[in-house]
């Protein structure tokens, strides 16, 4: 009985190949050796392997053998270039092989394509995190799936080692998607942190006086992210709307001016006023009630 | 006992004047005359007064009869320039002029020295909320208050019937420059996100779908708020780095590509991306190690 509670506790040994050994591939390594599973590593310079065999892993010679070893090979390469470069003329026939190289959506298709051309599933995977969330639960870092449902499916429980998951649909091309929507929308957010910042450099304000009330405000307003799906949904932008776009435009001046006055660029503030003002003149009686998401409409070409 | 008792439970009746009755006026006169106070209204287009006058508002024919009603007059107009011409010529002395008119740290500055020079005490202030956040204080919506501290302290019980208060300095620009900072941040986040969902038109990813990860993905990296203000003030930008500059300038030929790809304007992306490009070339050594708050520092000239 023992025995069999302690068994039933005690995950089974797995084999997986990694290629690639970067900040980030050397923390995915780290986790499925702490794990207990079998790990092949190839690193095309073979010194930031050394570490990892010390830890346990095999180390092989090639990416051939690397790619022999297992039935299962996650690749974390520099960009897809390097992907296609790694695997050229390897067999690939029967392996699962899982991309989490960052690239584009259409990388990520051509290679998928190219991957089961030669006789692999294939599944593709944007990190959402750093090199130190992984391994670390409550960092609350995951890696976006996309491609082989059956893939995904047959090797989760190797594949939630390092971190959560989530699969986001059979086109191999969103995971990349996703990775890349919610890296943009960080960065706006970084932007506009950072011209906040700006403004109050030499007043007697200080960062860490401004940073709770950004952060409470940009917490209140993320009502956006919610309301904007909705009206981009149902396309309707003047349902409910409290503050309109001819009142958005109107308010705006002063924004850049404090911007001029205080001797900041408004580099990273002048795109979007510019979006919305393109959005009002194109049709004001129509768009002028309307709420700030419709100028998504004009971004898409 | 009864009568003691029941008084100090009933604010004492206060008298005001409120100039201008756009909207945001409007919303804040029905708080006033919700609470009991005693209200005297102004508009320049008399109008809108009615429905206040049946609501119990006193309609004053001037704006200087207005001023002449209270000793505490607020106005909420346009613009500065409107502050200006309904104010002209009139009486000031003795005072305390609340200005919540939309404007610039520089106007509120020039305004309140013009409002002391005719003898008046000067508070300028800074709405963080839409008029349908005003008298609902579930809302989250306050006023930033700056300029005469005395002001403020006897004024308090009144100007917090609309909203609560957050009282930033004696410098009667900081009002407007703590409200124009945290639009600022606010519509950097909105453009990120406006972005992010222009990479999805027309793709099988439903916005409501995407909606939850981008709210979580922004309350994770959310920490960027408190670690700038942190590196802001010791002008340390290199220890504790994650994710460098270096790194994050090579990543981010990947959401440019995929914003091509996607057949989405890069408009509201780039310039970020610019600017740490920008911080990187000025001295690849120094700067490539650093996060990306150190970019805050080449906006301000």
């Amino acid at each position: 009985m023992t025995d069999t509670h302690t068994h039933t506790h005690t995950p089974p040994r797995l084999s997986l190949s990694l290629l690639g050994l970067g900040d980030m591939g050397t923390a995915l390594a780290r986790t499925w050796l702490a794990a207990g599973h079998s790990l092949t590593v190839w690193n095309r310079t073979p010194a930031k392997a050394g570490a990892l065999a010390a830890e346990g892993a095999s180390v092989a010679a090639s990416a051939a053998d690397a790619v022999a070893a297992s039935a299962l090979v996650v690749v974390c390469l520099l960009d897809d270039t390097s992907v296609g470069a790694a695997l050229e003329g390897i067999d690939l026939t029967g392996k699962d092989l899982v991309n989490l190289t960052t690239g584009t959506p259409a990388e990520a298709r051509a290679r998928a394509a190219w991957a089961e051309e030669r006789g692999a599933r294939y599944l593709d995977g944007g990190i959402m995190a750093t090199p130190t969330m992984i391994g670390a639960p409550g960092t609350g870092g995951y890696v976006f799936y996309s491609g082989s449902r059956a893939l995904f499916d047959s090797r989760r429980a190797l594949l939630e080692v390092p971190a959560g998951s989530r699969f986001v649909g059979e086109n191999p091309g969103h995971a990349a998607l996703h990775d890349v929507a919610l890296l943009s929308a960080m960065w706006g957010m970084f932007a506009g942190v950072s011209h906040a910042y700006a403004l109050i450099e030499g007043e007697d304000i200080a960062p860490k006086d401004l940073a709770p009330l950004l952060s409470e405000w940009l917490g209140a307003m993320g009502f956006f992210v919610g309301n904007a799906a909705e009206r981009l949904t149902s396309r309707d932008f003047t349902s409910g709307v409290v503050s309109n776009l001819a009142m958005q435009v109107a308010g705006s001046g002063t924004m850049l001016r404090t911007a001029e006055e205080q001797g900041v660029s408004a580099e990273l503030v002048t795109p979007y006023v510019d979006l919305l003002r393109r959005r009002l003149a194109a049709d004001p009686a129509a768009h002028g009630g309307e709420d700030t998401t419709g100028a998504v409409l004009l971004l898409k070409r």
